[in-house]
């Protein structure tokens, strides 16, 4: 059963299509209003997220489909100690697919592994959300037309973001693409992503603590928020926050053209005042993801292949994870197994750094 | 786009289209049964309200559409810091009508004047709830055929329902009404809106603390629940509640075809043995609430006009609102308005009273 | 109308009938996959359960209904005071069929004697569970393809097993039923339910504490969880629990074709290498929950027929129940209320024992 655990489960092939399917039911939705009539997408939201849900939601609606779930864990049956694998089982026999949510690392992976019907991660802790990615790529190919060549400004919290970690890794597989980081240094990206990714793919990247700075270069720019509890220093936090809010004025020194994304929710990080400029893009990128998400339930939907990840022939026993959020620490009877990689081995579930 | 925040943004003539409607859908489900198949009612409940929420998906369903949302705000968006405003363009991009609950007051106007698509109070704090008025005239109508030369009463606390605020604003628009304002000197009707309503419609009203004396005159009766915590003195309450409470032994003394409405849900204030009477319409008022709600959402959305109300046009900027709970006191890069009325200016969000 | 409330409701000609057409809607789901259409189910869970919700759930959709409903107490009108009476009345208003989930003994019985609606009783504190025993019904069907001359064995908590005592209750109406009673003493059936069942049938019946003695004997294993505070003393928790935990080990000394059930979730009493073991029947359980659950659903909606059952004729007034978790000592307005059996007088709502 073919599952979407990370960007990277999905060929640059694949994306295309998704985008072209996507692009179509924008296009024409009523071509696709009873495509999944019948058929029934279980939420399985262990942590509440109000907007993914709701996107998932509305998307199985809109393909004629039916959805059960819950949206908060303490309801559920993983409250009178079920495991990730047994929940994924039982919905299983309820449901024909699963968008799950999780606050564990790896609890996604680990219900492909079990469910026999396909799993889209929702979200797990601060390792992947895969479908917020195929939000951020579709809202680029609508604007620009193109994922080459293109530079690509990323600014705010780049160091716990787990949206740009996706879709610095989504783009590494497209040609021309160059990087800005902005960021206070206390934020910076963290250096096994320059690593892995940058370096490895050769990506012209710049790093930057000035917005404005890079404002002119950018074709694209990825806002995210900068929380104050990340900074061991309030006041160094109170000094430079500022500098990392794009508003009207700032806007004038970049292109004509240039397109502003946000995972949402945004707090103070745009101003309003930026809202009616229509290079202004994260409303859009909503719509743009539900579609995808549409695109997405459809292509699992149809397809009835093995899975092209959880491929556990590739794996190794391991020791334990390190990753205290790591769902292989929580779940009983998980065989802890690592994943070699070119920067050593990796947590089969989480994908932290691991010793075998 | 065409929204209802509050009873009065209805005219007359709405009101008794609404009503017909209704009627027909009483008579003639089958005929309605797939008229808004496709469509998605967003249900925004920032704070939980089983009942409200169960008639808007359960009249959207008989409509054939959908229902995605939230039945409480602690799983939301909004406790990440999102604004009402911001909210509201997100779901517009999920969902073709929505129906917020929210305990600010005003952010069902604030949700308004952002959303791509209808929105519908669904009670706003102490604000508003002009569904539950449309239940109450669906009931009066179908039991009296008119809305005109009745004699009403209101009884219990006066002081904080909403419900009956609104229903006296609704009513003063018609001729012949009689109030009978029946409840103890410390939950009587606020003066603002003796004056505002009715002196100023010039409708005939006693006030009254005595039920017994007062029920032989009325054609309708409206129950509402005096609650304990209201009382300064917790004797007084003692020695007053049971004259408040509505039972067989005092519908005796009623009109044989006076009408009985509360709102639900009721906890003593009417007695069970008035339940098998048929002058008790409170289940009744359940059963016409949820038609109302289906004729509005069927009115809004095939109506593709601009907001009658929500015209900014005629508000002027003014100085903070001094009402705590009012949205524009909590929402980010909200501007203070305010509404000229006959009474000195209002809050344009909650319509408490305001300087400029 | 016709509702639920138990699994003696049901007469054995009735789930032979429900049997088939599960057995039906297994084979050719889609012959029923619009018999439901425009009709509505309300699923009230006053306790969170998330399995036994989304099983209803999903039954509905499978019959193209639809749902509307919630899935914790305190989101509801009940925290407002409301009783079960009223909230059934309301709730009539909006759906064709309720399941009500409630921690208070009694309360889908309540529900039952007010909606005008059939209700299902989804769980009721400790008192019963009928689906669930449908769900075990129907997996002993499909396994065995009779109902009569199976030995049958319980083990793990006798004692407050809601689904062990309701499924004996069931099995006691068919011939040649053998039971094996495998618990601790702490944890054995409770006395009351050998004289009233087992005595009175004459079951033949074998009580031991040891499983691996019991398994060569078993056509049938129904499995539960022993819990720790269950017991005075934690040493001999420690001692016991191992000998109750079903491993691949323990499954060779078993008949080749017994069948393993369990009401899920399970924690640690199966081991997940049991799993794999096509004896192993407790997912199949769930499915197999669903297919009884619609065709429960389905039959109650074509009944339009008196309630064989809550005939309060039979009923005499008593003393208030002892039962502190009873709806008649919550619930305002409750008349108490008894029922004469063999065993002397039952509460006519929890079927607790009570004087008159």
């Amino acid at each position: 059963m073919r599952s979407l655990i990370d960007i990277l489960d999905l060929t640059v092939e694949e994306i295309d299509e998704l985008v072209n399917t996507a692009c179509d039911m924008i296009e024409n939705p009523s071509k696709y209003a009873e495509c999944c009539k019948g058929k029934k997408l279980a939420t399985l939201f262990f942590e509440p997220s109000t907007r993914t849900r709701l996107s998932f939601e509305a998307a199985m609606m809109e393909l004629g489909g039916n959805v059960i779930g819950f949206s908060d864990a303490k309801n559920t049956s993983a409250s009178k100690g079920e495991t990730v694998a047994d929940t994924s089982r039982v919905v299983s026999c309820y449901a024909d697919i699963i968008a799950m949510r999780h606050y564990l690392e790896g609890a996604p992976m680990v219900a492909s592994l079990n469910a026999s019907v396909p799993v889209i991660n929702a979200g797990d802790g601060g390792h992947a959300h895969p479908t917020q990615t195929l939000a951020d790529l579709l809202t680029i190919h609508r604007k620009k037309g193109r994922f080459d060549n293109l530079t690509v400004g990323f600014c705010g919290d780049l160091k716990y973001g787990r949206p740009v970690h996706s879709l610095i890794h989504a783009l590494s597989r497209y040609e021309g693409i160059k990087l800005v980081l902005i960021s206070p240094k206390e934020l910076a990206l963290p250096d096994y992503i320059k690593r892995e990714v940058i370096e490895k793919y050769n990506m012209p990247c710049i790093e930057t603590d000035s917005l404005e700075n890079a404002l002119p270069e950018l074709d694209i720019l990825y806002m995210t928020r900068i929380q104050g509890e990340r900074f061991d220093d309030v006041n160094e936090y109170e000094r430079l926050k500022n500098s990392y809010v794009l508003n009207a004025e700032k806007m004038q020194c970049a292109k004509s053209d240039m397109a502003v994304l946000h995972p949402l929710p945004r707090v103070d990080e745009i101003s309003v005042d930026v809202d009616s400029d229509p290079r202004a893009c994260y409303f859009e990128q909503v719509f743009n993801g539900k579609n995808m998400r549409k695109a997405l339930i459809l292509k699992l939907l149809n397809e009835v292949q093995n899975c092209a990840r959880g491929n556990e022939e590739s794996f190794v026993e391991s020791k334990p994870c390190n990753n205290p959020r790591c769902v292989s620490n929580v779940e009983r009877g998980l065989v802890s197994k690592a994943n070699k990689t070119d920067d050593g081995f990796r947590c089969a579930y989480c994908e932290s750094s691991i010793n075998i």
